[in-house]
């Protein structure tokens, strides 16, 4: 029986979910938002590890024996936190990006969007560095997880504001764009729009990359999700489960 | 010996500190920023209030004899709560607001703004209607928060997000703008633009008026105040000082 944790700081992580869910590589999911905490990316480094280590206590009782840190924030200070208090695979969206980049050609011209404490954390350009990559532009874009949940995914203020941020960047020689963020990859039309000719990483996708590469999981007919959140559980749920088409 | 508490989600409760400060009616300000858990405004009223009794808590160890309630979410739906739990006066930025506006002819256009927990909970706007007013226009701006902490005060971005929330508004006609939202005074030049002929209701002045209204408190010399935060402090006091300009 094998049973995934995966939590969040809130509602984002869902998109890594689904992809999980998809995979049917577990029995289970049981999946925690921190929706009366959220966001993780305006917070301090010690408050995230605190936070982390919380959400992985409430997972502990489901008996999971896999963690997923499907926030970017958490995986980037947080992730050896939570490796040493457990003896179950910890995974984080971080690294599973990372790890989705292992063939592309090392002079690859990267850009790695997401918040300002993912971005200043330094931890994808670390491992990006460490596989070899010498090209990585960094840039934090804290305007997006506010105009997703507004629901502007495609608009003339989403286009200004790429506009802004990217002003300084020769676009079409972008060739991957590693969406640091769980919510980016709702901006990802826009994104296409902007960075023609690259590659968008998605850390949904590259979670179940990763797991599948790493551990041999006998696939399950179908998994089951349990869904959890700090705050009120019942718009949570709702939103999530429309996410997952549940 | 006066001490008065206030607490905020965050930092954006310092504009409304900077006026009591100004206004020389207590001897110490004892400030409290939520910001391990900020915003407030996106998350579920029974959350809030418990998140608002934690602060009075901890402020009541200095032996606060005045609350200041500088969170507009908080102001909508915890100052019941927190009056039930103390016998000192507790006064919410709302009610101040509100107050603000009680010379004003009550057939003035008014256009409310604030997070979608303010908007939602109709608190400000059950209050003006007591007060009388007929001609009142609520909408909730999410954006502007994000907007004021990407320092985009003044921009083309920040134009044409005022023109997507006002799109059906008849600028011109607005007479009074109540700014429901601690963030929203630094955009005040942006609301003078695009509201011409509005006068704009900013909760830090109103809060002291409704103060020197209700008490007849001897001014001081010099108020004090002393500076808490839920995440890091350094970081919190820098931001806070440079704004408070300690």
């Amino acid at each position: 029986m094998n049973k995934c944790g995966i939590f969040d700081s809130g509602i984002g992580g869902i998109s890594v979910a689904k992809e999980i869910l998809k995979a049917n590589l577990f029995d289970e999911i049981i999946y925690f938002g921190d929706t009366a905490r959220v966001p993780y990316g305006n917070k301090n480094e010690s408050t995230i590890i605190r936070y982390s280590l919380e959400a992985l206590e409430f997972l502990k009782n489901f008996d999971i024996n896999f963690l997923v840190v499907a926030c970017n924030t958490a995986s980037a200070v947080a992730v050896n936190e939570l490796k040493k208090e457990v003896s179950f695979p910890v995974f984080g969206v971080i690294e599973a990006g990372v790890e989705a980049l292992k063939n592309e050609d090392k002079n690859s011209n990267i850009l790695l969007v997401g918040t300002k404490r993912t971005i200043k954390s330094n931890k994808y350009q670390n491992f990006l560095q460490k596989e070899g990559f010498k090209n990585i532009t960094s840039i934090a874009t804290p305007l997006f997880v506010p105009l997703v949940e507004e629901g502007l995914i495609e608009s003339e203020i989403t286009d200004k504001i790429f506009d802004m941020y990217f002003e300084n960047i020769d676009k079409e020689k972008i060739d991957i764009v590693i969406l640091g963020c769980t919510h980016y990859p709702f901006l990802a039309k826009t994104f296409k729009k902007h960075f023609p000719n690259a590659k968008l990483i998605h850390s949904g996708q590259a979670i179940v990359e990763m797991i599948k590469n790493n551990y041999n999981l006998t696939s399950v007919n179908k998994t089951n999700i349990k869904l959890f959140s700090s705050d009120n559980p019942t718009e949570f749920k709702k939103v999530a489960k429309k996410c997952l088409k549940l």
